[in-house]
């Protein structure tokens, strides 16, 4: 037999979805508790994965000079990328909060072992990238068990992999996917920042449905 | 002021969690309603996404010749897939059911456009991939959107992306990054059907979490 949802839990799960937020501000510097952490953590490790591969690995950063190196990686991207824009628009991008790396109470760096499950993972022949595409599956998975625990997740993408490879001494088989900055928030955004900030607005989801083929549209009401 | 969950709507997060499934069998024929689909694709367009970026579209396929040309590359790919095992596992992959492109009422190519919001998204510079990555977490609030609705979600991984791009009339610059077939089922399995198999069982999660450096084991109880 199918285990069902209720009402209450099916709104519980989408009440979820929709307020989980990127957080780079207004992290509180309570640690998170380790039983949380480890509810946070299972939550990612039962995502699906290819093969069921589990590819992921935890890298739990507390330690400040660690931190402190990640940040010089992301201030010098940063920099780097502010030259693509121009005017308003790159005074806005300097303007933005994009990182939480020293605020939170911990840093996590979720990795892919593209070597897990042996040379023939099944599911895997085709499209190498699924190990990727699970432990993205797996930080989803922690986002909203965070979201859940009043805990904010940021997901800082302005880093070099190859440097925070070095910093947090991976080896060459494993990759970086996420490197997340984890604390209690006062405050959980009611929009995106980036839409509150005037940066990008969120599309219509009708336009983003095709059925059958690509550019036929789907009728009928989405949103 | 944070909007919190309370115990209950916690634990059905978490329950979501952990009995979501890849469901590859025992779809029922059942259209999915209209007002349940469009929850459920409303589910995967809040995931958040790098730069605000929104790179997914969903395509519906329901049309019977475009799904037997989809099952008919995966078997394509299944066959040169079973070289890779000999014996015992050969036949036990042969055995495994790894698609319900047929039976289940609905499949849905999630894509990834990677032109979407211009040259310059922001924080992708760095790392490019983060747009692939986002629309496996919007994918990853599909998932379970679709288990708290009842609705099973089948990820096919053994198909060849090329393929399915020029089934599906797919642009250059759109990649199609999941192929998933939906409906209702009559059993969500207690556990993943690999490990009921006896293909590979999951792994402790107290070996996956490290402390500030790969391979510096993280104290403390975590299962």
């Amino acid at each position: 037999m199918a285990e069902n949802f209720n009402e209450a839990e099916r709104a519980a799960v989408y009440k979820a979805i929709m307020l989980r937020r990127d957080i780079r501000r207004q992290f509180e510097p309570t640690p998170i508790p380790r039983d949380v952490l480890a509810r946070i953590l299972s939550a990612a490790h039962h995502a699906g994965s290819v093969g069921f591969m589990q590819p992921w690995d935890f890298i739990l950063v507390e330690d400040r000079e660690t931190r402190q190196r990640v940040l010089e990686s992301f201030l010098r991207e940063r920099e780097r990328s502010a030259n693509f824009y121009e005017g308003e628009r790159r005074e806005l991008y300097l303007s933005l909060k994009l990182e939480g790396i020293l605020e939170s109470p911990l840093n996590l760096c979720v990795t892919c072992d593209r070597t897990r499950g042996g040379p023939h993972v099944l599911g895997r022949s085709t499209i190498l990238e699924t190990d990727l595409y699970s432990t993205c599956c797996a930080i989803q998975n922690l986002w909203l068990a965070g979201r859940v625990e009043g805990i904010g997740v940021g997901w800082v993408s302005i880093v070099d992999p190859s440097q925070l490879a070095t910093i947090l001494g991976l080896p060459d088989h494993v990759v970086p996917v996420a490197y997340l900055c984890l604390g209690y928030v006062r405050e959980f955004p009611a929009a995106p920042e980036l839409a509150r900030a005037g940066w990008r607005q969120r599309l219509l989801l009708s336009e983003l449905i095709h059925s059958n083929r690509w550019g036929n549209p789907a009728d009928g009401k989405w949103e």
